[in-house]
């Protein structure tokens, strides 16, 4: 087996076999094919695609390739959930601490920011003393003592996932569904969790764009999960619009501090909810409202003890970046588009996400709305505001937004788009 | 700039900028750009292809990556000849001598083995002794001196180019036809040669499989390289069955010998001088004969001064591999076909080429063949001989020639292929 013959079998519209699959993942995990003949499958497997089958044995060979973890010793169900990353996409931290306080177990293995989409980890380290490391006992004794953990996969726990998925943050090779759906599913089969809702992203800041491959890139995983024993449910939300009002590090922990408060952005409590409410079904819970868990400060008082199990101060002040540029609607009238994908890239370019895969982000930042779709403006009103410890960085954030947002005269009409799309089980 | 939107443009079928490109391949040499991103984008190339703009413009940022030399201080025309690459195609061993030997100067920077071809350079170092890395004024000498020069490119002649050609090497990226035009032409154009033969193969053993492709190729280059005020013409030669007798490193350079000796297989000895006639026309030698500087010794005698020149001894004993295994012919009747590529793979396979780039090849290594296509044979008689120093690979080669050959019932006809099919200027 060489690894020339397998890229080029995949390059030249070929099936990989079994064998060349199993052979691949093991030999790239064991450093023995180099990250550049990795990237060139990726790419190839991205423009040629995969087969069902294909994907099966990737995932099946990224799971053997560590160990597989155990909840069985605790006394309540586990739920998972996974999004697909979207932009402003803080949903994790309220939704786990409140599907905690509701009675299920919520182990949530998180990553890191890919691409123009943040990441829960690089949010949640953004909060003084929070570590992301954990070993697996930790995580086992936060998880049995707090009912939520969210924290980093351990080093054993699907390791070819781990280098595949930083290789592709940085080689243009993210937006493939065979490999989007074998790194999501290959990381949370191997966790152990008993049940998974997956929200799968569409819109122009999602990784799938439209509604057919967003239902292709659900099913998919969906199969995936159902094969291994995790009864797994999808919902696809809509992601061509930032979800809340902030994107970015500690911007987002702050509207998610809000939301645990019984406050924060509607569309954020509303997805927080209707996830909540699959999550817990799935885990054989359907009779809790998890409403009532918002608002009786049950959730909040998970987060805090979650927060502080791993090191964190719930109390500390966020950081907050050095330089801020306001940026003004330039009419009157109706915001009828804020472009997801667009503040996302601005976002990313700010400092909160990464160029290179050894980068580090800025904590404080990011973007923050000041209007959402179907609000009316004012000619000269704040619509975003970046901010960066690094100011050299405006000119080119603010190409990204330059194109992000249309106005319409007033009284155009605006229908909005629901965040609920469909769901897949 | 950044690389990832660079990646993203080809990969999602755009035209790459000027800047794009300048960018890219400016950043790539520097190190700002990883292997690993540049082995994603050039599965893109290869995979969406890039205009005739792109390659331009691609070639343009190569040359200016590093230094251009200058010949114009020799009292002789130059003239170098660059072959895309074949199985058995050791025809610059000979050439280069010969056409010395007729009064041009051939300054000929050779690479190394690329995918199941050979490199000249890894051929040339299984004479003990000889070196391929030689200083600028180093090569200058040899060329005024020898009349003729075989080394590796210095490391500041199209340095970009130089890190890419091993990359593709290892990254299944090798056949694409703008990497291809590009490399060649930014190498030959930042060398300085006042006129160049191009030796563009076709077959199932040439990274060009049809005519069609060749002709795509060749005219891309002769274009590049006419705009660059370099003579160049093309001659499309057959490369469905490997060249002469041997594929492999000390193989070949003893074959060579055969030919400057006057004798040596005819198919070698045809297009050697079919393109060493291309060659001393280009530089304004057309009534010198190259038959006779084979007849009379002089070429050898070139070809003796120019290895000496170079630390190599032409007259040690050539290495020669520690174990042979011998194919035999399963029926009797006339060989119809022996693929040049599945002799190609069996002499990479045996240690004649590289897995990584970092690899050491086996100067014994290699394939010997008993008879070629038309030939009559017999049941049980000798058809090809595996040369290696490491016999477990003996298996793995043998599964690529397992195919490799057709022997039809003796009387059937057999219609041999032209060397040179085609001229492209």
């Amino acid at each position: 087996m060489d690894v020339i013959s397998v890229i080029r079998t995949k390059r030249d519209r070929g099936e990989l076999s079994g064998e060349q699959i199993d052979w691949v993942i093991d030999a790239y995990t064991r450093g023995a094919v180099a990250d550049e003949q990795m990237s060139a499958l990726a790419m190839a497997i991205l423009l040629n695609g995969m087969n069902r089958g294909e994907i099966a044995r990737w995932t099946a060979a990224m799971i053997a390739s560590g160990e597989r973890m155990d909840f069985s010793s605790l006394s309540r169900p586990t739920s998972d959930k996974h999004s697909t990353g979207g932009v402003g996409d803080k949903i994790t931290l309220p939704l786990a601490p409140l599907v905690a306080a509701c009675g299920a177990a919520v182990p949530q293995l998180s990553g890191r920011g890919l691409g123009h989409t943040g990441g829960t980890l690089d949010k949640l380290e953004s909060i003084p003393g929070w570590r992301a490391l954990l070993s697996n006992e930790e995580m086992l004794s936060v998880l049995d003592g707090v009912g939520s953990v969210i924290c980093a996969a351990g080093d054993g726990l699907a390791p070819a996932d781990k280098k595949l998925y930083a290789l592709r943050d940085v080689t243009g090779t993210v937006e493939a569904i065979p490999l989007i759906a074998s790194s999501i599913m290959s990381k949370k089969i191997a966790e152990g969790t008993g049940s998974l809702v997956l929200d799968v992203k569409v819109g122009t800041g999602a990784f799938m764009k439209t509604l057919e491959d967003a239902r292709e890139l659900a099913s998919t995983m969906v199969g995936l999960g159902t094969d291994h024993g995790v009864r797994t449910v999808a919902l696809l939300t809509d992601m061509s619009t930032p979800l809340g009002l902030t994107a970015g590090n500690a911007l987002e922990v702050r509207e998610s501090v809000e939301v645990l408060a019984g406050g924060g952005p509607a569309d954020v409590v509303e997805l927080t909810l209707a996830l909540a409410r699959e999550m817990l079904d799935a885990a054989g819970l359907k009779d809790v409202d998890p409403a009532k868990a918002l608002a009786d400060g049950s959730a909040m008082d998970v987060w805090r003890r979650m927060i502080a199990a791993q090191g964190g101060d719930p109390d500390a002040t966020l950081p907050v970046a050095r330089e801020t540029h306001v940026v003004t609607a330039p009419s009157s009238g109706v915001l009828t588009r804020l472009d997801a994908y667009d503040v996302g890239v601005a976002a990313w370019r700010l400092g909160a996400g990464r160029a290179r895969k050894e980068d580090v982000v800025q904590a404080g930042a990011g973007v923050e709305l000041h209007a959402k779709p179907g609000a009316v403006v004012t000619a000269g009103q704040p619509l975003l505001t970046l901010h960066t410890d690094t100011p050299e960085r405006f000119d080119y954030a603010l190409q990204a937004v330059a194109g992000s947002f249309d106005i319409a005269p007033e009284g155009t009409g605006f229908a909005a788009t629901p965040i609920v799309l469909d769901r897949i089980a």
